[in-house]
């Protein structure tokens, strides 16, 4: 059994395997799996290792912070299940895989509450005895829609917040605040298409494969470090809307395969990209 | 067997399938396979047939004449094995894999000659003893350039110009003398990147997959008409240049995917986008 | 709009599409898509044809039987939302996904009702506001358990049956009953696994990918012709429980495309495989 | 700069990540990346790892064969392009590919030489001036052919042996010669086909996937620890002749996908299956 999942990111230099796993065997725990990794072009070092045994956390952390350089980020995990917020507007098709998840038991996580700004999934949300919260933005200030969701974000206290099919743009001040902890989903094509209707461009186009990526939120919406990705092929004889309906079932999958890496600590962010250890 | 292959495309009208597939009837030729696509958006109809029998090719189309819309494109095709004219720079893996492919008839075509800006791939095109030609573009104007090829292309008039990695951007005077024959294949990337070095933007990003699109060159470079794409799985581990090779071993495989449905005949192009009778 | 779906198998002959679109010109109907394949080896003949129009479907139906072969099937579908009885066990997946498609109208189908040979998933299924049934088979002989599942599902007069994992081999007697209506799902292997506890023999021979097959059920209950298959990479950090969790995630994508194909009117059973016009 | 990767197994203890990594710090080298991964079913650890720095390898080896487990194997390697001799049959499609590949330095081997029990592939080997030797079945025991191989084989000494579709079953007592280095490819169906000519059953099947497995080989051919597989799509207007031709083009993608990680010693084989540190 795993009992803590150990996570290091730092400077590169020599030794720090060894001394990183000298701090667990010195405390007689044992290494179920440990993955590293050296970005060579930053000199940065990322560390995941699964362990069991007993021990004191702070202490096995006061160890690690004596033997690594100063900057390193050194998480000792132990909550295996996370408490995510799911944010929506009308299309279900994320939601409702994860609703199901959820129930289930099928990805480590618990849905806490489901805030849209549109009621239309209520009833589905409800079905599954999740609270849904409505937060309109209907006549009010983008500041004041935002300062309202993340107002009711921090009295459930997730460790994840997943934007599924939420389709308004977050301001820098909100992800900000939420620093690593937001991931969004949103189709791709192969070429990229800007602009309004990129499923009408798509179609207009001829593209034969449709893609979805999942990605961590940062200040530039769709820009974000990329978790996980993949594609559907579609055909002359899909209209826009079927296009869009493939696209759908891509992008379910697409998240619910990012959520599964993330919330088992397999992914590190650094600078715009992720290191995952799959 | 496929003794002819027949391909209609025209405005849509009532009983077009009906009155083609008549001409056919009365000359007594026996349809091995029909494919009809109507675009609705455009009211724009697409047919091929694959037919076998003792024909008159000329009475048939002038059958066919008599009954379809002005604007018909009537096509009817006995060439299966089609004529090719390959041009390249430095970059060996589409050659290679095409030379292959034509030394073995692993796709319908005949590789009459290999045309480079660079004298690179000479030794390798030598060896299955077709033609190489250096075409170089140092020290004379881009037209004349072009002119070169033009000419020279024309000297071996193939039904097809493959560009296989070929790295320079040919002006639309160039193309549209070879309209909807020629065919070009590069990478593709979710999202897109723009300007020099892709792959080291794609590195950069964190890209978790690499496509590759082949399509028909129209006057932009990149955006004509696409006809398969792929994609490969890459994780943080690959360095800029294995995203790379990764990248060149699926542009191969698009590229030769590409080249069957085309030579085929199953591909129509109409505005940007392709029909394909797969 | 689609206003009818015409579907022919016969034995080939010359002039078969003329005469048959022949019937739908004479009509004055609009052909809106055709395909038709011919099976060589069999000399067997397929057509689909989508169209609109009004029509007396009498009049079409004898208009081509004056024309086609005596053994020729004639099908002239106007219902394109099908009726559908799902079986299930106890496993959740697959059940889940055609509840959420069913209440979204992501598929072009009704569910009626779905039957358990466990009361496992009945609280899922209520959710949706669907008929539960629990038809256990303790306690009583297989023909007897065979037979209230008989009974129930044609109260309900479905147009398919689909085995949504249910666990239970069905017999000849009851197959036969609802010939080219059952459809299942079954997890598929490279190589396969014969025997007791597939995901653990496929964890200790370190398969690195898992598939899944979605078929017509003849009389050989994983044998019946194939209508979707696709498949998901694992690698040797996965467990057995972990294999079988990425097999329930395909299982579920499989099933869902090939009921979008069959429900569509697109799959000709032909002995034992399928040709499908997608 | 990796200037040696370090490869162990053994049964699993505490602290062997500490103690290896231990034997390389204390010899101031650098780990540049480092993989670890714990069969818990059988409690058997494996540790893969690149490290630049100066050493004397012997030091190195006795150095860890005094803190590991007597049976641990210990491999410490320098030499990163692998020789291999390749055998073959007729079919061109893996071979040419590899000859390729060689020509290019595209995969970190040195194609030492090609053994074909037919002569057909020689002008094609002999293009890029490898030697070719026909070792011909013909008109003597299984066991003179196999023996004429293996003296062969061994007299060019090389890393691996790839079965590049090598139609013969080679015997237990010839692999056994060559135990962990013997690679193989061959096509796979879901579901299995027994028996001869498979793409002709899985044609009359009607598969909607062909996929390809390249394995180690042990005493049982086509029964060896997988390395990798993938697979492509099919439909039913495919004839078995373009079933088989679409296998040969994913047969010699994957071949060539395992033989990357096999020869940049990514892959360990345990019992029948492999770990692979990709």
């Amino acid at each position: 059994m795993i009992d803590y999942i150990l996570r290091i990111a730092c400077p590169d230099e020599k030794g720090l395997v060894h001394k990183i796993t000298g701090v667990l065997y010195h405390n007689e725990l044992s290494v179920i799996r440990n993955d590293e990794f050296v970005d060579r072009e930053n000199d940065y070092f990322f560390m995941r290792t699964e362990f069991s045994g007993d021990c004191d956390p702070d202490r096995i952390v006061n160890g690690l912070k004596g033997i690594l350089p100063q900057s390193a980020i050194i998480e000792l995990i132990t909550k295996q299940i996370k408490d995510v917020v799911v944010l929506v507007t009308k299309e279900h098709h994320c939601l409702s895989d994860l609703l199901i998840r959820n129930e289930y038991k099928d990805l480590n996580f618990n849905i806490l509450a489901v805030i849209g700004n549109h009621d239309t999934l209520r009833p589905l949300t409800e079905k599954f005895n999740i609270p849904f919260h409505h937060v309109s933005a209907e006549g009010i200030s983008r500041e004041a829609h935002e300062s309202a969701i993340e107002q009711l974000v921090k009295s459930y206290n997730p460790d994840y917040l997943v934007l599924a099919k939420f389709m308004r743009i977050l301001t820098p001040e909100f992800t900000d605040k939420f620093k690593n902890q937001v991931l969004n989903i949103h189709h791709s094509f192969l070429p990229a298409f800007i602009g309004a209707n990129p499923y009408k461009q798509a179609y207009q186009r001829g593209v034969k494969i449709i893609g979805a990526t999942a990605h961590f939120v940062t200040d530039d919406l769709d820009e974000g470090p990329i978790v996980y990705q993949d594609i559907i092929r579609v055909n002359h004889s899909k209209t826009a809307q079927e296009m869009a309906q493939a696209g759908r079932d891509v992008e379910k999958i697409v998240l619910a395969n990012a959520l599964k890496l993330v919330f088992e600590d397999k992914v590190f962010i650094h600078g715009n990209k992720t290191i995952i250890f799959e």
